[in-house]
């Protein structure tokens, strides 16, 4: 594939940023990737899309994100404004016959998802959903080993996600805690990470019972130190079973101290159970029964034998880190834009994981 | 407190074993404990019995719990039997108005429980109930931590408690799948430890929603390997409000291969975090907000600072073990036989702590 | 084996209980030992003696170490006073033909281990010394796995034993710090142990270069705060050859802030590695050679499978501690005493151990 | 800084690759340094060179390393070939004015190095040598806590870097076993950057002693399954003083099982100590002296407090891999190039760092 598509990517934060790093790597990485050709960077305003364009090497820059979208030499667009922004920005980019990468939750309403997935169906467009944590080669070998029957059948499954951004009651009240602007709390943030995961391990997700809870229902105001009001959850939970039946817990907390990319997953099988936890990404806990003198958890240390850890280095155990999962993400969603194999989640699979934190929301036995 | 006190002691299988090391420690230990004088040992048949009385130390032997709960020269009564023999010699030793120190779940029904609780509190006797996971120094100093604010406000608990002795499919039915005969399955036998766990740190648990499954639901019987029915679960969650409106989760199974002893304790607070395992019994993990650039988890390793560790070794970090929070167990019990201050849990707390456990199995949104 | 042996205790520090603790236990616990009678009791002053007598659960007490060890009544002397006495305790115990469980190291000379090493030879009694580490089933694990070459062949040693005690320049001098009164440093309190070990899993080390140090060379003293000399080395290494040929290399400090019973070993062989520290000695781990997509090391959970486990607790992952390696120990020098397999290490195998210490101390390149 | 530089790279294996990666994230990682002009790749053959060029996003190929070093569009120039190589390289490319970046060890002779270090200095030119672990953020910090004194005076080092690249007896003899062709063994590859991370957090080290082991003497040759001889070391050890006399022990082996990428430091101080384990980069644990009851090993993870970090994620415990260590020593290369400040190590400092590697493996108290 000596493809090149042209890149539009909209949003500088954490994740615009994130997405500049794995378009700049993903063909030294994978090499048989289409080439990213970057054509147009958006901020607003136009002098932070112009220091930025330079930074991370575009070649042209804009304030106008509908520009960018349907730019004509253009063929992706990368998604990475706050969540109240992506339902336009993905319609409209879909319309113009854009493939698109947007960040995670879609959306802060389910209808507005609702809509992004039918508007990118109806165009028929390529997706791709910024679930990186599913393109760890370390959660990749764990899903494997499940598919597998290492562990056996798969009987139950244990789920945490866990942050501490929200954790300080002194840190200021923002429009993040309103369910109009930011949508969900930290089931929209954290939880639906963990419903990828817990989807791609174990099937989808059929019925659940939830509790949720707001640690602090009013912050400091900035300036004045008022009390503004917080609306969305800090700390979620669920009991949920999948469609095999099989029962699961869901956990999450945005006010977990200590907690700084906690995603903490147990599959326990009818032969053996795996272990994960994201902070130490490149590590994974097997048990396979078995003589009781030697059992135990193996920590296997991700390698070059966990694809594909080797296209980053060829030596085990020397770690690959956060943004290696998008620059994986980045050759996963440029094979499905040049019309290769799409892995997904697109837009259509992630309305499915965003469905269920809905439904914890939602489903609530105690407020 | 140099009185002494005269001790029966009923079965001598693991927890029977269990009470005659902690007897046999007790004394040499902690000094200002009453002595228990060994006085007579009941097991079946009475070979068994005069073999052990002379392993542990016992002055008498006997196959007849009644004359062992009724013998002048006995003052406490330890009961570690089968579950469903708990009721009827709970009964008759606070009738003989002897103390008592059983072995948790109290029964194979609530009924019973109650009865048991209303028997020793008519006779007035002192009554320990085994959850022997309350007197780990390790967990006492994380209880004291949270009473003292050390991480502010409590806002949030899980708990796990697993092990693997029923995830072997090919492991033989025998009656302890019965509810009948032995009551709960893993609510029993783990999820009650973590039942006692969570009301020492949290306080008391006031509404819960809950699943249950059985994931052998049959298995082989003995000799014939006909399929035996599996009545009581082997996993168990709940979703669990405390009296203080604080949230929390409560996980169980007995089939989590790679689990020997997990229990596994978070409480979040407003300033900082615990962690716990007792598969790592001398060590504490506490967070506490500080300077991102040195905060981080302490891993604490239990030592002298944390009594009563002292009693035992007075060099910090070099262990104890599950024997030894029974001999805490056991100076607490004698402490309060002999008239001192009930630290409990007695019957009357146990009693609180199973009701949790029968709710869990019996609120069961998906069964 | 039914027999009784009368037991004399010299000491009630530490180790002074610890051997208490292990009588106390040692019968109930394993059925199978001669039964310690507990005669005599010696400490000073005499009311110390008295009380510890009782509190211990020993007959008589005296502040006559002499009339102990030659008590007619006494058939095994444990030695745990400060090693300056050691010598000659043992020298006479011997004279009077008791067996003999003494503390390490065995004197504050070589030349007074030798002398003790033939007193017990001539008196032909038994002995045994206090490398309770050697103890640990997990450890005796570890070993056996050496044994059985589930690593290969063994092609490299390491192994650090680190304590704090020291590591406060603020603690005050005591006569610890003399050679003459105290003997070695680290080497002698903490060194000998690793040294133990070292012989156990990969033979005698027959040549070595070492290095010590030490860090404060002088401590307030007490009351004045003058200066008072420290004569003997906080941190030592050696870089040794075992007879085999094997290069390893011994550390020891006990001026290393946070270790409190860190014993850290590494066996590496031909086709795999095991790994130990004592400060969480119910665990192993084990890396053996295989598939890359699943090797790792394997953490092995202490449990019934790692005799003499069992006889403890019969549930894997329950954890022995610190105390229980005493009960074993004690039970293989009462076997010994009564004439059964000596399992050692006995006095003269000590002397082997501690030669080593010596020879770290003496050959020193850098002092 | 918006000053660009030419690049010329000559190999793409490991190093090659990963040099590749870090131009290509470097600008848009840090924004303000010089832009890398990808200009020339050198490989042979013609049509690697060509592959790779297109790969890795450079304007041209050659598989003539001479012409790439003197190419006038080039200003710096990356040597990431065998060691054998790269004096004749580097060499070359200061007489021709060129800025180096060469991995390590500088060669297979100290005087080869030695001859690199001159020509370098004579030419004026920048260099910087690839001890990348130097540039972890979560080492930068640990070597800041050292320097503020955040464990107080440091009294002792322990250092051991492991991999097992070469333990399995049966994998092939190659030309890397001799000392003519390859230098040393686990000493070059391995124990360089152990040195390297020494002498960062003590200052440099001034004598020692060592001992050093081949395993396996022959290894058997491809095709002919012959025994070819093994000439350099697998397994080597050191006691060291460093010039503040403090004593360190430095170990190293490429023969370790289970081994990936261990890099285990120890830094003891007078009022704490920090543990850092390359196999963990993302984690850092500091002890401090202090309230027993609360005291123990803190595990740091690396987040934006702990700088440059925070260029790559703006999150805490994202975790960062091993290519984000080559970016940002190609941040501090290309500074250097452009005229600012050198962090190094440059060819000089990197000498002194051989210097020692030699050093160990020449003084062999047992060999």
């Amino acid at each position: 594939m000596t493809e090149e598509l042209g890149v539009a990517l909209i949003g500088t934060g954490f994740m615009g940023k994130a997405h500049a790093l794995a378009y700049a790597q993903v063909r030294p990485v994978f090499g048989d990737v289409p080439r990213p050709r970057l054509e147009i960077l958006c901020d607003v305003p136009q002098d932070a899309a112009d220091r930025y364009a330079d930074q991370f090497g575009f070649a042209r820059a804009t304030d106008d994100w509908r520009a960018a979208v349907t730019d004509p030499a253009v063929d992706v667009v990368s998604i990475t404004t706050p969540n109240k922004f992506h339902k336009e920005m993905v319609c409209a980019a879909a319309e113009a016959g854009k493939h698109i990468w947007c960040e995670k939750p879609l959306a802060t309403t389910l209808a507005d998802a609702e809509t992004m997935a039918e508007a990118v169906k109806a165009a028929g467009v390529a997706s791709m959903v910024g679930y990186n944590y599913l393109k760890n080669p370390t959660f990749m070998h764990m899903k494997r080993l499940v598919d597998e029957g290492a562990i056996g059948r798969p009987i139950h499954f244990r789920g945490i996600v866990d942050e501490d951004y929200c954790a300080d009651e002194a840190s200021p009240w923002s429009w993040r805690s309103l369910i109009a602007e930011a949508g969900l709390g930290t089931l929209g943030d954290l939880g639906c990470h963990l419903v990828s995961m817990a989807h791609a391990l174990m099937g989808p997700i059929e019925t659940l019972v939830s509790d949720i809870e707001t640690v602090y229902p009013t912050r400091p105001k900035p300036g004045t130190g008022e009390p503004g009001p917080v609306e969305n959850e800090d700390i979620a939970s669920a009991l949920v079973r999948f469609r095999s039946g099989v029962p699961g817990v869901l956990m999450t907390s945005r006010a977990a101290w200590g907690a700084k990319n906690r995603i903490s997953l147990e599959v326990h099988g009818t032969r053996g159970a795996l272990m994960f936890d994201q902070e130490r990404l490149n590590e994974l806990r097997l048990y396979r029964a078995g003589d009781p003198a030697t059992a135990g958890f193996t920590t296997i240390l991700a390698g070059p034998a966990h694809p594909p850890y080797g296209a980053f280095v060829p030596a085990p155990g020397h770690q690959l880190g956060f943004t290696e999962m998008k620059v994986v993400e980045a050759a996963a969603f440029l094979r499905a834009a040049a019309g290769g194999v799409a892995e997904g989640p697109d837009i259509g699979e992630a309305l499915g994981i965003e469905r269920v934190i809905y439904g914890i929301a939602a489903v609530c036995g105690h407020n």
